[in-house]
This record gives C-alpha cells, sequence and structure tokens, in this order.
C-alpha cells in the first residue's frame, strides 16, 4: 500500500459536493490511521522492539509527558467553549482520567510520573518540562490551540487517535515488558488504564462528529483534523529521534548519564 | 457609611509599593463586599422583600439561567489555563458541581432549572437563551472572557464573589419561601447547595490569592477582579430592573404574561 497515494485519495477537498454517507465518512476517518499514525514511525519501533537504550526510553517518557501533562489543558478548552451540558458532562470526565479527582484518587498524569519514577528521572525535573525538546512543547501546544480555536465539532474530531490507541498500547505493554530489564508491569499502568478509557472515549467522539458535521466540508474539516493530530504525534517523535538516535539533542534539553 | 469614600481608599492604586500584608490584603479583598455586591441592589431587596410579581420573578429566574450555564464554561477556561496539576483538580470540582457528574446525578444548573419548571417557564425556552436579556448575556460572556484571558490569578479572584454569597442565598431562601406562593422548598434546592458550596470554593480561591499574589500590582488587580465580578452581577440586576420593573422590555426578551 502506497501511503502518498492513500493520503491523495483521501485529502483530495469536494467542497460544495453533498456530504458523505455516514460510513463512508466512517470509513474515511479510520483510514487515516494506516496512513500517518504513530505506530509507523522508526522511533515507535525502536521503543517496542527493545533497541533503545535507557537513556533513550528517559528521553522519550521525559517528553511524553509534556504531552501528557497538556491534554487536561486540552480537554478543558474544549469543554469551555461547549454550550451543551450533555458534552461537557462527557467530556469533563476525560480531565478527570487524566488528573484524578478525589484525593488520593491517582489519574493518567500520576500513573505517567510512575513511569518516570520507574527509569529514575527526577519527579520536579519531569514536571518542570526544563529538559523536554523544544519541539515536543510546540508540537503538543499546537494541540492545546487548536482544541481552542476550531469549530466545536473540528476539535472532537482531533482526539480520534483514540480511535487508534488500543493497538499501540498493547504493543508497548508487550513490547516494553519483554525488552528492557528496567520497565515492570507497576510503571505500564498508564497504558493499561487508556486501553480501557479510550475506546469508550472514543466512540463518543466518533459518534458526536458522524451526528454533527453535516457538509462535505465540515466532514472533511474532521478528516484534517485527525491527520493534524497524528501529525502532533508524529513530530514528537521525530524530535525524540534526531536529538536522541542521530545524537543532536539541542541546548538545553535532557542529556542522559551516558 | 458612604461607599464613594470608600471606593476611592481602596481602588487608590498604589504601584511600585511593597505588596500589602496578608491580613490587609485578605480585609481589602473583603470590603468589597460590602461596597459593590449585588445584596445591595434594589432589585435583590424586591425579589427578596416579595415585592415582585411571578412574572419579574419568572425573568430574573430565566436572566439569571444564562449565568449559571455560563459557570462551568468559565470554570473549564481557567482549568485549560492551568498547568498545575492541583488547581486544575480543585477548579474541576466546580464544573462537577454545575453540570453534574455520574448519569442522573444533578448538578447546580439542574437544579436551576427546577426553578425555572417550578416558574412554569418552558425547560427548551429557558435553555435556549432566546428570551433572556442581551445585557445578561454581553455581562456573563464578559465573565467567561475574563477569566480566559486575564494572568491566572487574577481569574481565580474573580470567583471570590463567593466569600459573600452565603449571606444571599439565606436571605433568598428565607424571603422567597416566606414571600411568594408560587416558591416552594423543592424548588429552592439550588440555593441551598450552593450554601455548602460556596464557602469551600471561596477559601481554596482566596488562600490561592493570597499565596500567588507577590506585588502590590497583582493585588491591586485581585481586588479589582472581585469588584468586576460584583459588576458582571450588578450589571444583571439593573438589566432586569430596567426591564421587569421599569418596564422597558428590549425587543424579542421574555415577556411576562398579564
Amino acid at each position: 500500500m502506497n501511503p502518498v497515494s492513500l493520503e491523495k485519495k483521501t485529502a483530495e477537498r469536494r467542497d460544495g459536493e453533498p456530504p458523505m454517507p455516514i460510513a463512508e465518512f466512517e470509513a474515511a476517518v479510520r483510514a487515516v490511521g494506516p496512513e500517518r499514525y504513530h505506530d509507523l514511525h522508526p522511533f515507535h519501533h525502536m521503543l517496542h522492539g527493545g533497541k533503545l537504550n535507557k537513556g533513550q526510553v528517559q528521553a522519550w517518557a521525559l517528553n511524553r509527558f509534556c504531552y501528557q501533562s497538556a491534554v487536561p489543558r486540552k480537554d478543558a478548552a474544549l469543554v469551555s467553549r461547549a454550550y451543551d451540558r450533555e458534552l461537557r458532562r462527557e467530556w469533563t470526565h476525560r480531565i478527570l482520567d487524566h488528573d484524578g479527582f478525589l484525593p488520593g484518587e491517582e489519574g493518567g498524569i500520576e500513573r505517567w510520573l510512575v513511569l518516570t519514577d520507574g527509569l529514575g528521572l527526577d519527579r520536579d525535573y519531569v514536571i518542570s518540562r526544563r529538559g523536554a525538546l523544544p519541539a515536543t512543547i510546540f508540537a503538543v501546544e499546537a494541540y492545546v490551540t487548536f482544541v481552542r480555536e476550531q469549530p466545536l465539532t473540528i476539535a472532537v474530531a482531533s482526539s480520534l487517535t483514540e480511535l487508534f490507541a488500543p493497538k499501540i498500547h498493547k504493543e508497548r505493554i508487550a513490547g516494553m515488558l519483554e525488552n528492557y530489564s528496567f520497565i515492570d508491569d507497576k510503571v505500564m499502568a498508564y497504558f493499561k488504564r487508556r486501553l480501557m478509557q479510550a475506546p469508550r472515549d472514543a466512540d463518543f467522539a466518533l459518534n458526536y462528529i458522524l451526528k454533527n458535521a453535516r457538509t462535505r466540508e465540515e466532514q472533511q474539516a474532521c478528516i484534517d483534523a485527525v491527520r493534524f493530530k497524528c501529525n502532533v504525534l508524529w513530530a514528537q517523535l521525530d524530535a525524540l529521534y534526531h536529538a536522541y538516535v542521530d545524537g543532536h539533542i539541542p541546548p538545553g534539553a535532557f542529556r542522559p548519564e551516558s
């Protein structure tokens, strides 16, 4: 399968045409994953395949924390723009999933910090984002801005990389447990929980856009939003690869102990 | 007590001066209530004193719904800007308080709709905001925008009219139950719940600004934020008074059956 021809086919603008039938629209959204989800990225293959050293895995976890910790701000930005109480109620769940809710109840961010703890990274350093790659910060903040500024249906659509997440999480759990002596079951808790959360969230968001994207242009913008989100994820792995595989670590960024 | 001289005293800018001692800063925040909280407004006195007819109470409840339903968007705007997880966790509680959380669990907005139901207003009409006074919408959206755009500590400060809320809610419950045959215990559930929620929320927000407003300018901006919020509340009662007491109902706004 040639990803370029696939992309041309799905990216073609058809403004002014009638909306796609629902099944075709859904298929076009789902087609974005095989085209450009970050499970296709070489860094991902190295991570899961045990090809990284501990410093590289640290760099990945440290940078990915920036993404995790931006997610509740992104979700709150969406809630802040929703006049529909049912949409807000559903979406506020996501904030709680990441930040936790009751005192002592851990959320996804806390589970991610268990991973970075387990990798021997200082928690305050991770939270400060001081050692993160600038390209990481730019990518995740572009996502927050997208959700803050795009029409609501398009903003909802940008979450739909969750359709593709369970597969990558399963691979990650199996591959990382098998391949790295410094990874154990406890630190993989984040991914295990997401195996349950992501499908529920994705179902809601998918149904929302199938119902609310009513013109061909809105449908196309939803598909583009999923692509945009894939770019946000891909750009983070590109930056990691350049810095920590090719060895071009930019000034100020985390440097693994060698 | 002359409100003008009081205001001059607290509003005086002292840029470049050292920050106020905490106790003085807190006292200045608390002084805003007696100066301009909407319990001083003539419409409020009429409402609680049984001086309004049913149509006027309907107009109040219908317009006030716009404020209630904007609150979770306002709170989510704050969460979307908070990098501190603890602040987000605390503030997300407010969204849940208004929107409800689990299926079937009512929040403040639902309780407000019980009040408008009880007053004989059509629920869809209330939710649509079609009959609300434009001045109401402008005021509540100015509040959402303020919280979205002001520095975080200042945005937190704007919630602090909650310091003054328990008194007005107690007056409202007692006064309205006593004075209106069309008001019963059930429809006053909103205010009863707020008697518990508001003090907890206000304590957190007050401690937050006492800790985080570190310069005289930030302290002054916090005090001004509480004034701004009082203005948001006051402007809504002014608009109600002009339209439904003085009788200048603008085009398109709710018209009580006479």
